[in-house]
């Protein structure tokens, strides 16, 4: 492993734990063994620190899913559970596979992704909207009578699903009492795909999310 | 508001922004206004402090939750999405709406959620395994053919929606170039419901999330 390398891994871990602001330059470069300067030295300030670790692996998986989609579009039938599957699994066999060591940036992406501030927006945008407007078109093409906005709610789901599932948190094995097994990757993505895939159709069969319109049937609303 | 209102409020966006290990006494008690001094009289350690954060919220939210299920079970329809709606409606609107104040504790409790850390997975399973354990009872008891643990996966896929929902990020918004609204708490909590319940009966006929037995529709796999 490089330099940067390990740099980069340390960097994940302490930001992952303690985001952006609670993160110190000190802390990392314990973690990685190395001296403050060194860091500064390859990647300037704590910011493009930050920039770093985040984009190192938001390309690795945009280039898997992109990847996924090519191929699916060279041959392999194009489904919805195909589409699914290209999002889906760069991410999820990321964060559980330990070999590929992406448990930290598993913690990491829901914490961009569910903050409100400037920073967090900006990174969420910069690294994920390109990917996500490509899977909103490809969900959309394989799925007749969903609206474009009940799309974009749809592969919002679909995200959500998918970094629940990247951290081997062991919480299904814990609710199932060890019937769900943690490192079952395939069937993991498997079953999440097939239940993004009806729940897609669904709301195209619907006609829509309801968007206060319509009622679900059985449950009067207060 | 009491102090210690005050001090949980500013605890709670603290810890939500750096975690645990990167939150500080110091930076709480300057967002709160108050002496760390008093910080430590009302709540002793920051660790009881990001307890008392954690259990403020979700014992609010599962107080209303099981309100809901006694509800659904004094007359209203017990439906999938009635349970659905029971779990879910008490997270997103609280993360939601401005009023009530919860959205640094939608990004604290995804945090926590995805931690693999011994602290993270203790809070997680003390604070929510009843209320979980109830729910996926819930669930299966509405939902002929599904197996124990795949009401599991289930359950999850639900909470990861729900979580997803609560951070008020526009991100959908911006993904519709506008068309979806974030304020719009009752189209995202009806919307959210019909999807969940789909992809739920969906695993229940298809006799189960697959196990790496079964493979989906029309996608062969490398």
């Amino acid at each position: 492993m490089t330099t940067q390398e390990i740099i980069l891994d340390a960097a994940e871990e302490v930001f992952a734990e303690s985001g952006f602001h609670g993160a110190t330059t000190r802390a990392i470069a314990e973690k990685a063994q190395a001296n403050s300067a060194l860091i500064h030295y390859y990647f300037g300030n704590k910011e493009n620190l930050f920039e770093a670790v985040f984009a190192r692996r938001s390309e690795a998986i945009n280039e898997e899913r992109s990847a996924r989609l090519a191929e699916m579009h060279r041959g392999r039938a194009v489904t919805l559970e195909a589409v699914l599957d290209a999002l889906l699994r760069p991410t999820v066999s990321l964060g559980r596979d330990p070999a590929r060591g992406g448990a930290h940036y598993a913690r990491l992406v829901v914490h961009v992704a569910s903050g409100t501030d400037e920073r967090s927006r900006r990174l969420t945008g910069e690294r994920y909207n390109a990917i996500a407007l490509r899977f909103i078109d490809e969900i959309a093409a394989v799925t007749p009578g969903l609206s474009r906005k009940d799309t974009v709610r749809c592969y919002m789901n679909a995200i959500a699903i998918g970094m629940s599932l990247m951290a081997p948190t062991g919480r299904a094995e814990d609710l199932s009492k060890g019937a769900l097994r943690d490192d079952d990757i395939d069937a993991i993505i498997d079953g999440a795909v097939r239940f993004i895939a009806a729940g897609t159709r669904a709301i195209a069969d619907a006609g829509g999310h309801g968007d206060g319109v319509e009622e679900y049937p059985g449950t009067p609303r207060q």
